[in-house]
């Protein structure tokens, strides 16, 4: 049998096979009360909210099959969700994964999704609790995210204020890197790694909200722009330390500025609590002031830039 | 200002321009909490419970731009999942959208696709509170949808036991006719109706869920084919009087047997409940008994058929 399948594809095996074959490789947490199977899922929102964002990976657009594996597109979109959840000061409890498939997709391919999505989910006790399979000419991977607050305020981007410091987690650019190398030739290595397969630091979100974070969001469009859009939000401006950022290894101030999809946090904190927050691991790199968008510490607005995918 | 963009396409306003405009179409409900423009939504989980499902839509596959409205397959792609919702006994309170978009899809279509996936969501009180926007080559729509059970237990697929009585909303095969008219090459009128534009009957889940229902599903692939997975789920066999089903007009007994899409709800309720879930407009089809299966009132069988999109 199992030879049978192993040159499987969509088309061969129809789409209830196919979904069949991807639910065996699941695992449900204590905050699933009704998995996937029936209309619809019922997923645990202890604090009577829930938190839910989404988001859409394409095939050639935002991975390339010959560069990252079935694994890889299944943790990175998954950690996508999950950043953006960890970013509102959130945990995430559940995902929910479309998958338009070609139907020359390799059965296998669909199974190394479901893996990827499955192992990413399982860092922050998450389980994907439904989905929907469908043909299509084109590979798309939609994902959407649940997320518990646990109490806690949601943290928004639009509460910065003039004095805030401006921190960030560590290993920014490096997925900038890996994208620069992996356009170089280089294929695998720890450098590629952070590209393919970025690591929020899922736990910083819940901590910084906890610590009273006055804005926070998700490092997904690179850091002027993402900080752009907070300043945006928040009606305030950054003076931004370029020589602070805590690269990644490899990473040069341009990936630290521009590179995308690092999937790190980005917060602002009061004055007073900047020791708590170096103590999490976090680098004040500016800070707010009365005025709007990113300027360096002459007061110059930054050379323009922005959130490149491969 | 009006004129400059009425030829816009997604690539001439790019993603951010592209998702402020859609966005600028919604409004929020008083379950959404923190709606769309941050990291994640917040909505209300009022009892401590998510209902969440997602489905998606595909260009040439799921609907046609030369058959349908971008409006039509807002309300289409909604309402598929708002049924799934209604189905488990809940009532939808929140919508995530993504949206795959050609660089030539005109703008115009992003407003309606807005329209349609709003006006189907107010009609259970629910919002879009997120989404995403991504280019690529063909035009899919994801929507994700949550709801709430109103401290009510989930009414799965799996319970249905011998001796229950089979029920389905009015109007079976509405949207496998307008299908079959739409091959005949009609373009609009009620029957097509029908296909393009189901209308789920929203308060019937919640309803049967509070009558007492033992098993419930939407109708989505075809009585039988829903039938069906519903026996597999609960481990019985269903009796079925394919003179009894209440069909909507223009539809054949086939189209109520086979066709897909109507977005009805199919359920079993003990039989001492019949006359309450009729007086809900509901009508007895069949009843459950031991053993496997869909047979007809000589224990045969149906020919084979299925779901059938266009």
């Amino acid at each position: 049998m199992a030879d049978a399948t192993a040159g499987a594809t969509a088309r061969s095996l129809g789409e209830d096979a196919l979904v069949a074959r991807v639910l065996a490789r699941l695992s449900a947490g204590p905050q699933v009360l009704l998995g996937p199977g029936d209309d619809a899922a019922v997923v645990a929102a202890p604090d009577g909210r829930v938190v839910a964002t989404t988001d859409l990976a394409v095939d050639g657009v935002h991975f390339r099959r010959d560069w990252c594996s079935a694994y890889d597109v299944g943790r990175k979109t998954a950690a996508a969700n999950l950043a953006d959840v960890m970013a509102m000061g959130g945990t995430a409890t559940a995902l929910l994964v479309g998958l338009v498939a070609p139907p020359d997709l390799p059965a296998v391919w669909a199974d190394g999704l479901a893996d990827g999505l499955r192992d990413e989910a399982a860092l922050v006790g998450a389980s994907v609790v439904g989905g929907d399979t469908v043909r299509g000419e084109l590979l798309v991977v939609s994902v959407t995210a649940l997320g518990d607050l646990a109490g806690r305020r949601p943290v928004l981007r639009s509460g910065a204020g003039p004095g805030d410091v401006v921190v960030v987690s560590p290993g920014l650019g490096g997925s900038g890197a890996g994208l620069r190398a992996l356009q170089d030739g280089v294929r695998s290595g720890p450098v590629v790694e952070r590209h393919l397969c970025p690591t929020p630091p899922y736990a910083l979100g819940p901590a910084l909200a906890e610590l009273g974070a006055t804005a926070m969001c998700d490092l997904s469009d690179g850091l002027l722009v993402d900080l752009g859009r907070l300043c945006a939000a928040s009606r305030v401006g950054v003076e931004l330390d370029a020589a602070a950022l805590p690269l990644a290894p490899a990473a040069t101030r341009d990936d630290g500025l521009h590179g995308g999809e690092d999937h790190g946090v980005l917060a602002t904190v009061p004055l007073g609590l900047l020791a708590q927050a170096e103590e999490l691991g976090l680098t004040g790199v500016g800070r707010v002031r009365e005025g709007s968008g990113v300027v360096d510490l002459d007061g110059r607005p930054f050379p323009e830039g922005g959130w490149r995918h491969y």
